[in-house]
């Protein structure tokens, strides 16, 4: 869904600059260890290509992967060598530091996309000690809980909305995919399965409820209308489209859950698992230890097949793409 | 010696541009895991803050920091937030390549420094064959070898130029420090030590003689002709400074060879050694195995105390400044 409104976005975006830069100036901002930021960055110097096949000049891509100090970039620049010989002049560089401050000096980029990155918060919001029981915003989380989640992703979405107005050039374009939700409802169907899998070990004695209490993740899922009201209170960016797309978690299943064990893949629940497993587990490590990662999964797989099988159970996509204002 | 020569040209690129720039782009080459890097960045920046103290207007830098892509990044960029809380603002990026390739659009950058990089050669030259008993070029080499070290530096050094020309805006500086020579003199005292190290070990079946025959370090140490021949046929930059310093192996064993074991300070020589393993022993390792590493720095720190007992021993550092001239 992303790839082709990143790419009309890009395509537009170098139809208005005139004349035409020799350099575009594009950031990946939360690339993790790069895979699926490569294939996004190689789909929209495509996309510029194409438009451009009968300009004979010359053109070249600077692309600024981002994110954490703590990500993996040796993994993701050990894999750059054999991406540059197949895409022509890209001049690659990794920018360590947190999207919620500046990453890049005034009218600087060109474009910016971000991938399944914006729905992690700054931090896990204050005053959420109620939220017993659970691990996120969930259903059952008391009103103040899901107040404190809404504020924090105010305020870090403000605030990273302010810091790339700052960095993109007038009529800079920006592509943003975020986890969401289709309304307000706060029904988060993979935190509070995995907060499930939780409460069934602590109830059999395997973690301390304490230890699951005064845990939460930074993590809010924002709706359409979420994402459309911090763009209006900015004021930099004018949005072009806001869409919403649903993914089965059976599709998901099928596209991540190819395994060599046969039997894992005809019960299922083995790809969704794997890809919360890859998104959550550093975290879970850290304040759980790694012990009981195994059982924890393992649970949590079973109780997504019990889900599956159910109700339809979607992983909500909500994209916006935005053009800088001048100023 | 470089931190002045490179202050200057930094203060000098700095007034020479008008209207002054409101983001100086930096780039540093062969940063390796980034601890000299970022001081000799924190002294440049020290530089212009010291001379815009007048003006208010807050000035930003954007700081590459460039090394092959099998470099540590991580361990760089983890020590970066610090150093941007102490240092304003800073933007950084990590750039995987090789500096005999571009790395940066062009008209990009405004400052290059290097320290101590650029005395690696692209590859082990080639046709030298003859060169056993030895693993650079030597005082004992063949002339064929020393003229194939000769002609890698050249090719490598104006391929260099001719890319760093095109990346560096009109007027922009490039300050480079070598490991150098002050003459055409072959003699290459720390690598022929540590041939002479091998050749024990030879002698005495520890290793194989051809293991040795067939290795040699892709590294040439050139002299101040070396560099001017080659800046003046590249032709695109003005040479302001051009200077050779020495730093006698005794002052590096006092700087590098603090120790908890006294008896090792006393005894002396293990400066100079550790210095020569943190450079080699990578490259070292890759060729002969890790198990003989012990045994052959162990012989290579005492053939260094009686090379200090003999005569006056020095790093050569050689140091060249330019300016980018008007196309």
């Amino acid at each position: 869904m992303t790839g082709p409104i990143a790419e009309e976005a890009i395509t537009a975006l170098y139809s208005s600059i005139s004349p035409s830069p020799s350099t575009l100036a594009i950031a990946d901002l939360g690339c993790s260890t790069g895979a699926n930021a490569l294939f996004a960055v190689s789909e929209l110097i495509k996309a510029v290509e194409n438009m451009r096949h009968n300009n004979n000049e010359p053109h070249a891509y600077q692309i600024f992967l981002n994110d954490l100090p703590g990500n993996d970039f040796n993994t993701v620049f050990r894999t750059l060598p054999k991406f540059q010989k197949e895409n022509g002049r890209c001049f690659f560089a990794g920018v360590p530091g947190s999207f919620y401050d500046r990453l890049f000096p005034n009218k600087f980029l060109h474009f910016i996309h971000s991938s399944y990155s914006l729905q992690f918060l700054s931090q896990v919001p204050e005053g959420i000690e109620c939220n017993k029981g659970n691990i996120s915003m969930a259903s059952t989380s008391p009103p103040s809980v899901i107040d404190a989640y809404h504020r924090q992703f105010q305020n870090d979405f403000l605030a990273f909305l302010k810091y790339r107005a700052q960095e993109l050039v007038p009529g800079g374009r920006m592509v943003i995919t975020f986890v969401g939700r289709r309304g307000k409802d706060p029904w988060n169907p993979e935190w509070e399965l995995l907060a499930a899998a939780f409460n069934e070990m602590v109830s059999e004695g395997l973690i301390e409820e304490e230890k699951v209490d005064v845990f939460n993740i930074p993590h809010y899922k924002p709706c359409p209308s979420d994402v459309e009201a911090e763009v209006l209170k900015e004021g930099s960016f004018s949005i072009n489209r806001l869409e919403v797309s649903g993914l089965d978690w059976i599709a998901i299943d099928k596209e991540f859950g190819q395994r060599s064990n046969r039997e894992d893949e005809e019960v299922g629940g083995y790809g969704t698992m794997r890809c919360m497993r890859a998104v959550a587990e550093p975290m879970l490590i850290s304040h759980f230890g790694e012990g009981i990662m195994e059982d924890l999964f393992h649970r949590y797989r079973l109780l997504i097949i019990q889900q599956i099988a159910k109700e339809k159970t979607e992983l909500i996509n909500v994209t916006v793409s935005l053009t800088r204002r001048p100023a």
